[in-house]
This record gives structure tokens, C-alpha cells and sequence, in this order.
């Protein structure tokens, strides 16, 4: 085993990582290269894998990257037994192979890294859309980043720079929402935050862009189908996430499963290395979607067999098979040793893996210490920056004065999720309460309340349980706070077993209002007289059309995370002033979708008046209210001279004409007068938060880059057509010019 | 005026059309060219233009081109009024200008003539769809051309090329369904019968394929709102219908109102000369729709003004502005005289219209006679094809049992439906019942029923309309039967006028439920006992998932036209054997669309029975009872050596099992094993209706080109991929393999 010498050249620290990857290359055979594209786990998908088994693939298929902990289907949740997993695999990697080369370990610690019990879990995408709060995400994102590495991953598979264009679709709470602007805004912070200034630091992980290029607005709201896009679409909507994450040097992206314009991305060669590679310029490693590959045989129904699946997928682009197992790496061997996939191509590809396996100091130190992880997960600080996030999220969709409640009041607590951890944390999370730090609902206003709290649930998800009993409390009371919404689920809604709901029973991707059970909870207890504060604990904008008429107030939750129930009951009682505004529009109803703040203008043939309005939501996107009032007046415009390299300076006074302190975010929207292409009716430009005293005042003053008046044109790239624009702010509009380009 | 002398060139039938043509246009200045690319019109559009109006624009502005009856607006709904207007337009611009040059009449006579009261009004598209027969939408359009021609018109803006995909757009009812196979069949009939062997017979009219390229399946089912469009579908779903149409040698193409992928189509190069005229080859004249050009600057804002949408329009392709008016003219003249718009870009329309002025004989005598055209109008051969055109279309949904109806049962008639010709018309026909020949359904059902009848409304469109009073009839009665659905509309179910429901009020985009009024009908007359027949005279497939549940029968009739009242009734009594089969899905709920049965394969990452399915609709696409029962059997596929020129065959044995005549459609779909592209889980390759008596068994054998098998791909063109196709009759499955092409 002479390459274990540690006087080998990439054994050594003080080489640089091109010294070292060149001469790792060089003392590998064609198996031993395959390995290392491939990943394999511990756990139960496909088959259940445990450590031994990880260990065979990494002994006899050079396997180089693993998925021991921090996903769905794990094997470890708990802090001592992932760790000893962890090192485990690590050692056996670097001592029982004869190159010796560490594990590459990922998760999917989307919203903190909470498939860990003991882990601080953060809001969801879409609770951190609701923040409109780049400075926050990215501390949030430099925490998970921490608590991942503390577990001994190196991977994070997020942000999720999807665009959530169909409330339907079950995984529209990973998205920040529907804004194009917002979300890259949202992933560039976070790519940020995770891998700080660089990847060589011990408090970072890989960023992973995903999923690219267009996921999110499938068929039907059905996970995973198809997506049908033109050019100018799929730039100006779907690719700014993107764009703007690989600007912030995102070290990998994750193509998404379905397929594009008949291309299943995972073997497309004209959205893995044209579009990714040639036009974006992304020189990092791309990592398959679990499955993602075996897809194309089994399902896309583009390869005739997975074989076939392997070699479209790494011609077209791909880098690392998620979880492809040993099957995979030996498809690879095989297609390089009778010449169908170019060994240029392998190296190229092992080159991206092993490039950033030197940089994290992997071969240096792999390993990682139960004491430190228990210090740092679930730290006070870093759940104090969780209950930040989650207040900031807290959106008051409607308030008839109700909000906030007196101290002193007796309260109501029912519905689903009152007290019901895992539902607060939502998907992509323990699914079990045991070892998550937090409060409930029930929890937090029980230690917030003055007054008596009595509870009953009288509904699950989607069953009655004793509503009856219920009303009876809630009749009692000064006030029913109804915690309602979805719970924990990924994908569609699932698995059944750990969701807790059958397939196919509510929530589905058809019905975005509450399930039947709910909204008899709710009338029932609106029918005692006890005033009904109603709280959303949901991954996706729900069509509470009967709520909106006749019950006094409505706060929008989202999962809010570990520390989500103390922020909705700091909301209630009025500690927090709730400042989250609206991501993503609230329907009407479901024959409305979609239903977008930024669609595009367009005639009515037969008369305006013949056509009900385009967007006619239920809640538009940016809404939210406070529990103070704001005036926006005297919106300025810097508007000479305004070229295509310059800033736009956009100037508001806000003032807090109410008697307490609150946050008002000012949201800047534009429009294009007359463009060589349709254009959204309005679209966000730039947003800022500001908090303000009673009676305070102040110029929000907002540079704002005169790229993001553009828009993508195909044929010519990214334009900024001269000619008027408007800006809009609240109910304020003023205009300026963009001069033609001199160049 | 010397050009009004009989020895010249362009006067002389004996010449060529083109030296006659190549002879006028030498004579014409820029205003008169422009002129000839404009329309006019006589009623109420932007303005109310009486004749004299259209006169004055004639004289002055040299205007070639005119609208005075058929369409919405006109003030002429009556033959001879029609008559003599027409023959008085003609004579003013052949004998008051100086060149002398006949108008082209348009019309909108997209099932028949029936924008004049006395026309046959046959069944609308999606009717049509229905019977999948293309030998009866021939003939029926043969018809239509006469009606039309006896008129003095020479233009029908007919037929729909467009391909229903969102059930929730009003316009639905004038395509011929989901399906891009059986659109584009239909659609090629419907222009062999217009234009008949060509357009020099004085029974053709020019057919007009619309609305190019992709119109119908707008965002959120809104009528011209955009759509969003990769080439590959475009290709594969949208354009079939129009190539179809290409094929068939239609002489006339109409952009679509929308823009696609931010292009507006009435301002797009791209659109109506790279792929139209480029790619596709056309070579007849482009009309716009009616104000598509105005559109452009004050909807769409892609063009700073009028003037510069007109450029943009001509510019992009376009040859005539339907009804552009004088302003669009002046427009015109202007651009040619500042060289903003080529002269010969200018003369190489105006030969394509003063070609088909010419072609049609209309120099020679664009006159008509009133006595002819009411002896044609609406004559008892007419009214006999469409009659039966209606009873092809009739399509049983659900049948407990209940149907047919013995004759001698007491039967009760209600719903809005029942009694209201001009609700069974439907869009694009007079909103009025004077002069309309023709039976309603409650007529219809009184002339047929041996027993007593009685008629109570219950409920208008979405009022109630003393449902007691039906009640207590319906109570009474052995059966009742409910004529339910949708009343007159066009676009977004308007203008309120016309269609007597107020805009925002149902029939709306949002829901394709019956409305509150209609569904308590059914419910309460349901709660009687007695039986209940739902009669659907419907443009939109609405979802009637309660009655689905609770009656025994359902009956889809579309808007069957005059003779649809007494098709109705002859189903109901058993005269006719419902032989319609669904062109379209009609979903199970709004959250569920889009539903079609070819949607394309996809993943489910989390496992199949983790997905409701894909495609559940209420009814499929194909579906539709008969009196009789069929056994389809014995599939067989020629399956050998068979490449990419040939037919493929396929026969099924088709047997009537019970005890009545009837007729089947059998459907032919096929899918690919393994593809270059996603292709749809099935599409329809072929159909064929047979008729069998009682116990008649016949051989179906279909040859089908195998081009129907292949697709678009994007950068290839038309491919028809070697490897292995299964193809899917009912329940049973053959394959057969492709073999290379050897070129």
C-alpha cells in the first residue's frame, strides 16, 4: 500500500490541492474513479443499507460518498450513534482501501440540520420568504452549515432555488416563494452562509444549487412531472435562483427529477453541460437527485435500461450519483472500459470531487467529536437565532382588532398542530418528537398566558376527534386559538407512514382548502361566539376563503421550526409584532391558479369588463399586517441620467404612525412602459425591512441594480431596453428613463 | 376612369389570375394597395359603422375588405336585409372607386351560417370532436361554405385549429377536443369542405385556420392570456391541427390573440414567417384576428402606438387587419411613404388578396340573390345533415338503466336548457330565437313522448326560477329530465348583453361545477324519487361529479345546433343509439387539471403509491356508452418489416353483443417503449366508427400512416424513432417494432 506513505504527494498538507488531485489521479485505476462518483447510505430506500453494508461498497466498489445520517429514510437520528457512524465509516474508508481516500458525506439539512433529534430546526423556505430577510438567512444558513459539520457532513443539499409557482405542489414550502427576485435574493444569502468565504473553513459545507433548472411549477402540481418551458420563461423566471447562487459560488447543483421540454434532466446534455456549463459558467460538481438516474430507464422511459440510464447521465453532464450504490459504479466502469463514456470524461468529474475533498481538509481530519456536536447543536444561541427567523416570519393575514390578546384572557387551544412538534417542523425533519428541542403551540401559550388555558384537539390533519368536547372548552373561553394546516410531509404528501395520512387523503395536490375535519373544527367552535384566532401551521398557501370572511383573525405560520410555537405565541400575546409579508399569493380558489403577483399583461378580446381580473388572490403576494400602522408617502426616484450600468436609487419615507415599535418591509416593484417583449405586469425590483419606534419616521433609501429592470431575452442574453419604466410602492408610482446603452 | 374600362387586363376573366393580378396591381397607388389589406365593418364594435360608414371608407380610404353581417356585432341578422346590403356594398365599390375592385366578405360561421337567423346551425367543435367522424364534418362544412356563399361572404374564419387543453377557457367548445390527432383530422375535413376542390366554385369559401399557433391553453384558462410554450410541444400538441390544415391547402391562417413565450403573434416575425411561411410553407394570406393588431400597443406593450403595432404587424407577416378601419390604413399608407414598411413587402400581400378576389370570380359577379339564399338556408337537406351530425354527437355518460326512455312514460322537463334555442346554439350564432329554425328540447321531447310532458324551468343558468314549482311537477312525473349546462357566450362567457349572466358571475373560468342554482335543481328534483336524466348542453366539460354519483343517467350534448333539441330527444326516446365519444376529459375537480389522457411519463420519487394518479378524471378522453353492447377483440398488428414510410395495420374484431343497432368507435393509441424524448403514457393514432346490427360481429382494420407514430423533435424535425411501439384498443395490447430507416 505505498500510496498509504504519507510522503506521497497528496497525502501532503502543504501541496496545493492541484498537486494533490493530479497526483491522486494518477494512482488510480478506472473502478476506483467510478467509486468516487458514486454514493451509497445507511438507511432504508431502495433497500435498507447499514454500516456494513456502506463499508462492503466502499471496500469492493471504491465507493466515495456516503448518505449516513441527516435524510428521510435514516438509520441514525441520534447524536452518539451518528457520530460513532460517522467516524466509523471515515476510518474504514481511510484505513481499509488502499488509497485511502475519505468519504464525501451529504444531507438534507434544508431548514437547519434536522433530521438530527437534538438539531435546531429553522422556518421552512417558505417562513424564510416570509422574512424578506437576506442578513438573516445567511446567519441561519452559517448556523446549519456549523451544526452539519459538528454531525461530520460536508455536503447540504439546499437552498432550494425553485421559484414555488403552484401552491399545489408538495414541496412548494422548500421554495421562498413565487418572487424571482426574492428568491435569488434568499439563495445567494444562503449559499453565503454555508459556505462562508470558501469551503476550507471547518464551519462550512458545500452549498448545492438545486433543483436545476426548473422543478417547481410541474403538471398538475404533481411532484416531479413534467415542466414545459420556453427559453424566455425558464431565464426569467426559473434560472435568476440559480443564477444568482452560482454568483455567490455555489460549489454544486442538483439537476431536478422531472423532465423539460420532453429532456428528463438528469440525462440532458443540453441543460447539464450547454445551459449549466457553457452559458452559466458553473465549474463545480453536479450531483444527481436520489434516483435520479434510475428514473430515466424506469420512468422517462428515455433509457432503455439503467446501463443505458448511467451513460446518458454522465455524458450529459452529471458528476456524482447520489445514491446509485454499486450498481452504478460498475455500469461506469463498464461503459468506460468498452469506450461508451470517455475516461476524460470520468477524470474530469473525479477531479470536481476530489478537488473539494482536499480543500475541506477530509484527508487531513475526517472526523468529528459527540461532546462538541452535543455543545453546538441546538445551542441557546443558535436557537435564539431560530426564534428570530421564526418571528419574522409570523404574517398576519387578517386581524379585526382581536390581535393581540390580552395576557390575561382565557384561551382555547385546539386544532392539529397545537401541539404537535414534528408537524411545526414540517418535512424534511425527524419525523418523531423525541430529543426536538421547542415548544408547541399549546406549550408556549400555556408558559405565555396569564390567564386559564384549556385545550382539546378536536380534529387531526383530516379526521374528527371529538369536536364535540371542543366546543364545549372553546365556549368557555375569551378566545379560541385554532392552530390548523398541514403537517409533516415530503414529496406528495408522504410516506403515508411517517406523514401519518393515508395517499390520497387530505392534503392532496387537488385541494388546497382546509381538509373536511378542519373546517368543521373551526365553524363549530366560530359558531359559540368565542372570537377565533386561526393559525396556519403549513407548507402551502391555503384557500381559507371561509375563514377570511368570518373569523376575526388569521396568522400565517408556515413551519416555523423548533422555536416556531414560542414565536406564534409571542405573536398572539403581542410581544413580536408580526412582520412576515406574504411570499406567495393565497388563492381564491383552485380554478384561479395560478395566480401570480408578476404575470404577464394581455388583452381581453371582448372587453376588460368582460374578464375578471387576472390576479384576484385571496391574500396577494407581499401582504402582511402589523400590529402598528405605516404610512409610505413621498416615493423618489433618482431619474436623470439613469444608464445600464448605473444603480436606480428608489427613496420612500416610511413613517410608524401607531403607538408601538414594528417592522414594515418596503417592497419596490416596476414595470416596463412599452418592451420588445411581454412583461409582468409588475415585478419586485428590491425590498428592504425597517423597524420603527412609535411614531418614527424614516427615507428608506434602496439602491437598486438597473439589471434587475431586466429582463432575459433569447437570442441576445440579459437586455436592459432603454425607454420608461415605473416604479411601485404600496399605492405610489413614479416613473424614470433608462438611456439607450452608448456602447 | 379608364381602369373601369372593360378591355383591360385585370377586367378580362379569360386572363390569368396572374397577369390579371400582376395588371391591377401596376394600376394601384400606395393608399389603394394599403386599402386592400384593410377591413371594415357594419355594426357595433369599437364604434357603431353603419353601411354608409363602410362606404365612406371605401371611397376614401379605398378599404377592401369587409364584415357587414355575421359575426356578433352586425346589425344584419336577416336574409334579405343581409342580402341587400352586401349586393349594395359590392355595387358602391365596383362601380364608385376607381379601380372597381369587389370586396372579400368576411365571416365567423364556425357551425354553420348562424350568425343569420334561418341558417342551419349545426353542432359547435367540440360536438363534432365527439362523433369523430371527418366524412360528416366534410359535409357539414360543405354545407356552411354554401350557406355562406348564398350570403355574398367568400371568407369563413373557420375552422379551429386549436387543440383544448384547459377545460376552464371559454372557447373550448370551438375546438374539437384534447386530442392533437383527432383536431387535426377534423380540422383537415372541415377545410376540404369549405374550399371544396378550391375556391373557384361558387360553394366555396376560403377557410381560415386559426388561431395560429397556440392559443388554447392560455394561463389560468383566461382568455388571450399568455402562453408559455417549449418547441417541443408546440410542435407536437399545438401545430398538428394547423399543418393538418396546411395539408389540406387552407387558404387562409389567423394568428392567435396571445402572446406565446412573451411574443405577442400579431407583431411576431417568428410566428407568422420563420415557422409559418419558413418552416410550415404556407402560402395563402394572413388575416388577424379582430383588433389583434390594436392589441399590441394597448395590451401587450410591446408597440409604443397604433402606427408602430401596424408596422410590427406587417412587418411580422401579417396581410390583411380584419377590421383595422381607416385608421389602420392611413397607418400604412404612412409607413410605406417613410420606408418604414417595404413596398413590395406591401404588393406581395395585396397579390395575395387581389389573388383570391380574383380566383373567386368575383369581378365577374360578387352579387347575391335573396330568393336563392332562402331557398338554401336552412333547407330540409341542410337541416337533415346537421340533425344527424347532432345525433353522432350525443354522448352517453352514464346509464343506470333508466335510458331509453319508453315512450309512453310521463315526463317532466326542466333546467335552463330545456326550453332555449339559443342556449343549444351556443356561441357564434345569432343570441336571438326569432327566426331560428329548429326544435328545443322540451319541443322536441313533446313531439317524440307518447305520454304526458310537463315543463317547469327550476332554475335559470344561476338563478333559481321556482325550483318548488318544478318540484312538485317533477314529483309527478316517471321521469325527469333536466337540460342543464351553459347558455350563450363567446370568450369570457360574454359580452353580458348577449349572454345574459353578468361578467364575474357563473359560467366563470374559476369553476366547472354546475352553478349553486342548477346543482340545487338536480338535487332537489332528485330527492323526489323520482328518476333523473341530465341532459348537458354545455361548451366547457363541467364537472358533475354529484350527478355522477346520484342519477342514473347523464347526457353530454355540447351546443348540438338547430336540430339539437330533436337529437336530444330521439336519444332520450331510443331512436338513436348515442354513438359520441368524449373529445375530452372531463375532470374529477378544478385542482386536478390539467387532465388529458397523453400527458407525458414521469417519476414519482417517492414511490407510485405514494402519487394519486396522474390522469383520474370523471370521464376520459374516448369515453361514451351506447344503447348496445360491443365486445372489441383480437387485436392484430401487421408486425413485421415495417419502416418509417409504410402504414401500419391494425384490426380489431368488433361485435355488437346486445340487442339493438348501433355504432362503436373503435380508438386506436399507441405508445413508444424507450424514446430520445418523454413521450405521453398513450396518444391517439387512429379511429374509426362502425355501425353493427344485433349480433353483427366486423373486422375494423385501420391503416395508419406510422407517421402518426413519430413526433416532433426539436432540431430534427418530424422523426419516427426505430425500437419497439405498443398500440392499446380498449384493454387490449399488441406490439410491433419500427425498423431503422436505411436512408
Amino acid at each position: 500500500m505505498g500510496s498509504n506513505d504519507a510522503n506521497v504527494p497528496y497525502r501532503q498538507s502543504e501541496q496545493s490541492t492541484s498537486v494533490r488531485v493530479d497526483d491522486l489521479l494518477d494512482r488510480m485505476n478506472t473502478a476506483e474513479k467510478a467509486g468516487q462518483l458514486v454514493g451509497t447510505w445507511c438507511g432504508q430506500l431502495r433497500h435498507e443499507n447499514d454500516s456494513e453494508d456502506a463499508k462492503a461498497a466502499i471496500r469492493d466498489h471504491h465507493i466515495g460518498v456516503a448518505a449516513p445520517f441527516g435524510w428521510a429514510g435514516a438509520l441514525c437520528t441520534g447524536i452518539e450513534e451518528t457520530v460513532e457512524t460517522v467516524n466509523d465509516l471515515q476510518r474504514f474508508a481511510m484505513e481499509e482501501t488502499d488509497l485511502g481516500i475519505p468519504l464525501l458525506l451529504n444531507v438534507d439539512a434544508v431548514h437547519g440540520n434536522a433530521y438530527v433529534a437534538g438539531a435546531t430546526v429553522f422556518p421552512n423556505a417558505l417562513g424564510t420568504g416570509a422574512t424578506w430577510d437576506t442578513a438573516t438567512a445567511e446567519t441561519v444558513a452559517g448556523i446549519t452549515a456549523t451544526e452539519v459539520r459538528r454531525m461530520g457532513a460536508h455536503q447540504n443539499y439546499s437552498p432550494t432555488c425553485d421559484v414555488g409557482r403552484d401552491p399545489r405542489w408538495g414541496r412548494i414550502f422548500e421554495t421562498f416563494g413565487e418572487s424571482p427576485r426574492l428568491c435569488a435574493d434568499l439563495a445567494a444569502a444562503k449559499v453565503r452562509g454555508y459556505q462562508s468565504d470558501g469551503i476550507d473553513h471547518g464551519d462550512s459545507v458545500i452549498a448545492t444549487a438545486k433543483h436545476f433548472p426548473a422543478y417547481s411549477e410541474p403538471e398538475r402540481g404533481e411532484d416531479a412531472s413534467p415542466v414545459d418551458v420556453s427559453a424566455y420563461k425558464l431565464r426569467n423566471t426559473f434560472l435568476p435562483g440559480f443564477e444568482a447562487a452560482l454568483d455567490a459560488g455555489v460549489e454544486s447543483v442538483m439537476p431536478s427529477y422531472n423532465s423539460i421540454n420532453g429532456e428528463p434532466v438528469h440525462g440532458s446534455e443540453s441543460f447539464l453541460s450547454d445551459l449549466l456549463r457553457d452559458d452559466l459558467g458553473f465549474e463545480g460538481h453536479v450531483v444527481s437527485d436520489w434516483n435520479g438516474v434510475r428514473h430515466l430507464a424506469d420512468d422517462h422511459r428515455t433509457a432503455t435500461d439503467q446501463r443505458d440510464g448511467v451513460r446518458q447521465s454522465h455524458a450529459a453532464g452529471l458528476d456524482i450519483a447520489s445514491v446509485g450504490h454499486v450498481e452504478h459504479a460498475d455500469h461506469l466502469v463498464d461503459l468506460v472500459e468498452t469506450g461508451e463514456i470517455d475516461e476524460e470524461r470520468l477524470d474530469e468529474s473525479v477531479r470536481r470531487i476530489l478537488r473539494v475533498k482536499f480543500e475541506m481538509g477530509l484527508f487531513e481530519d475526517p472526523f468529528v467529536d459527540a461532546d462538541a456536536a452535543h455543545e453546538t447543536l441546538g445551542s441557546a444561541d443558535h436557537r435564539q437565532i431560530a426564534r428570530e427567523a421564526a418571528r419574522d416570519s409570523m404574517t398576519l393575514l387578517k386581524n379585526d382588532g382581536l390581535l393581540p390578546l390580552d395576557g390575561d384572557k382565557d384561551v382555547f387551544v385546539g386544532g392539529p398542530n397545537a401541539d404537535d412538534i414534528v408537524h411545526q417542523l414540517g418535512g424534511w425533519s425527524v419525523p418523531q418528537s423525541a430529543g426536538v428541542p421547542g415548544d408547541t403551540v399549546l406549550d408556549a401559550i400555556e408558559d405565555q398566558s396569564e390567564g386559564s388555558v384549556t385545550y382539546e384537539q378536536g380534529a387531526t390533519l383530516n379526521e374528527n376527534r371529538d369536536i364535540d368536547a371542543a366546543v364545549e372548552k372553546a365556549a368557555a373561553a375569551d378566545v379560541a386559538v385554532l392552530a390548523l394546516g398541514e403537517g409533516w410531509y415530503l414529496h406528495e404528501f408522504g410516506p403515508s407512514a411517517q406523514a401519518g395520512v393515508e395517499t390520497g387523503s387530505w392534503p392532496t395536490r387537488s385541494d388546497l382548502h382546509l381538509s373536511d375535519a378542519q373546517r368543521d373544527l373551526v365553524r363549530r367552535v366560530h359558531d359559540t361566539g368565542t372570537p377565533v384566532v386561526g393559525v396556519l401551521v403549513t407548507g402551502r398557501p391555503l384557500i381559507v376563503d371561509w375563514m377570511a370572511q368570518n373569523v376575526p383573525s388569521i396568522l400565517m405560520a408556515y413551519y416555523p421550526g423548533t422555536e416556531g410555537g414560542t414565536a406564534i405565541a409571542e405573536t398572539l400575546f403581542g410581544d413580536n409584532d408580526p412582520s412576515g409579508r406574504l411570499p406567495v399569493s393565497i388563492p381564491r380558489s383552485m380554478g384561479d391558479l395560478p395566480q401570480h403577483h408578476d404575470h404577464l399583461a394581455h388583452p381581453t378580446p371582448i372587453g376588460d369588463d368582460e374578464h375578471p381580473d387576472s390576479y384576484d388572490p385571496l391574500y396577494p403576494f407581499g401582504h402582511g399586517l402589523s400590529y402598528t400602522e405605516f404610512a409610505v408617502d413621498d416615493l423618489r426616484v433618482r431619474s436623470d441620467d439613469i444608464g445600464p450600468a448605473d444603480d436606480v436609487d428608489v427613496t420612500v419615507t416610511v413613517s410608524n404612525t401607531g403607538d408601538r415599535r414594528g417592522t414594515e418591509t418596503v417592497q419596490v416593484f416596476a414595470t416596463q412602459e412599452t418592451s420588445s417583449r411581454v412583461r409582468p405586469r409588475r415585478f419586485l425590483v428590491g425590498f428592504e425591512r425597517v423597524d420603527l419606534d412609535a411614531s418614527e419616521s424614516a427615507d428608506v433609501r434602496l439602491s437598486i441594480p438597473v439589471t434587475n429592470f431586466g429582463f432575459h431575452k433569447p437570442g441576445e442574453g440579459h437586455v436592459i431596453e432603454s425607454g420608461r419604466y415605473r416604479v411601485l410602492v404600496n399605492d405610489l408610482e413614479s416613473s424614470f428613463e433608462i438611456r439607450p446603452d452608448e456602447k
